[in-house]
């Protein structure tokens, strides 16, 4: 498996929302940033989704900053009293908040007077924290030591995103392959697929059936961070596929 | 908050597959079991998604089995080699896995044969577990104690779940309303939000922003179990909204 490579990269999110929980709203975030940092060679680990209560963020946040190189947030920042991330964040890193001179700043120019008490609360930043530009709309993220708390408005944690990869040790980037296989289900690939992942244990191999009204199957894949062994893994399944009989594969551009 | 309420039932869910992790595969499983579970008055209170390993596997779920009223897996319930949570939750429950007669019947009886090695697989229910019928398409799911163990993909998913409901202990359900302001941010909004939820430490009150190119403005969801006193903070909210001088309101069916 990938995951027990020792050069991994490795991140958490914890998405906080009590609207994701309720099922009220659909996440996106998290599969935003597994792709970005895919893009920087930095696995997604776990992932962990948290309501809006000091205790079980900051206990989530612990367990997850001292376990993988990078945890990433979303939600809570903003100005309303169930917006707590950053106090959590603080607590949980035994430091205070600061107000933010050039945040408190930016408020004033975009409002034509000062900030209220409610605004205020975002531009606080930890003790020892940096800013995160937020090139969309409003107050920024910050990081803390290994910590990014971004937003959790979809359009908004994207923008702060793009301030987060130059900040990253990076790893070596997985690169992944696909064999679709098209009318076969996946009793039938199960046995050539394991002997294939047999054969390579520092790649992962993967079935993802797929059912739709056009037919069912199964999408393959293969990942590994050594492109070379990937893609001659690529030709070995399709031959193994082929020596149990199945006859459509198709090669598929991940 | 709700969720400091004593007879709050609450459910973990736990997504199970690297898939998800890489962001490859956008996850609509957790909101679709948060929606059904809220039906049955069963609140959502944590999520978490671990990749295809025994280790993570065994201990996400001890921590969460142990914790919370119900847990719901998806994934990993296939024939081929990755598909390991039933042996995962076997450990877990430190029972073994036992073929199940009527599965490898149903299996021989759709196949014209009996079923290969790898489907087999997928006919192991551990001892003590019942299964969960999946009225869709391939073998069921099944449920041992506190944890209901269903498929990934979505639409069997779904179809499983209905076997679910019945079984839960349910809570009191929760009834949200929510109140939209247009065109006003959060930084006006947070003052009487926080106010009116102070008077009501048994409902949640939370705010969630939206920005469109139509404009902007927030979602501010009330929820409890006493309807009427949901019902009456909604006014309660509209007249301190209002007093602060914001003048678009809407009350929203939810």
């Amino acid at each position: 498996m990938a995951s027990t490579q020792a050069d991994r990269v490795t991140a958490a999110v914890m998405i906080i929302g009590d609207e994701i929980l309720s099922g009220r709203t659909q996440d996106v975030n998290l599969n935003a940033i597994a792709r970005y940092l895919g893009t920087y060679g930095v696995d997604v680990a776990e992932v962990r989704v948290v309501g809006d209560e000091e205790g079980e963020i900051i206990a989530a946040l612990d367990a997850l900053r001292t376990r993988y190189d990078y945890v990433v947030t979303t939600g809570g920042i903003g100005p309303t009293h169930d917006d707590i991330t950053a106090d959590c964040v603080a607590k949980a890193f035994g430091v205070e908040l600061e107000e933010d001179a050039e945040i408190i700043a930016a408020m004033t120019a975009r409002f034509n007077e000062p900030p209220n008490a409610a605004r205020r609360r975002m531009a606080r930043i930890p003790v020892g924290g940096s800013k995160v530009v937020n090139p969309v709309q409003g107050p920024p993220g910050f990081q803390i030591g290994n910590v990014f708390v971004l937003a959790g408005v979809p359009s908004i944690m994207r923008g702060m995103l793009q301030d987060v990869g130059h900040r990253l040790k990076g790893g070596k980037v997985v690169i992944a392959r696909t064999v679709r296989v098209e009318g076969s289900g996946e009793g039938v690939i199960a046995a050539p697929l394991e002997a294939v992942a047999k054969n390579h244990p520092a790649l992962s191999l993967d079935s993802y059936p797929y059912f739709s009204p056009d037919g069912y199957g199964a999408n393959l894949v293969i990942r590994g961070r050594d492109s070379d062994e990937v893609n001659a893994t690529v030709e070995e399944l399709i031959a193994a596929l082929t020596g149990v009989g199945i006859a459509t594969i198709k090669r598929i551009e991940d």
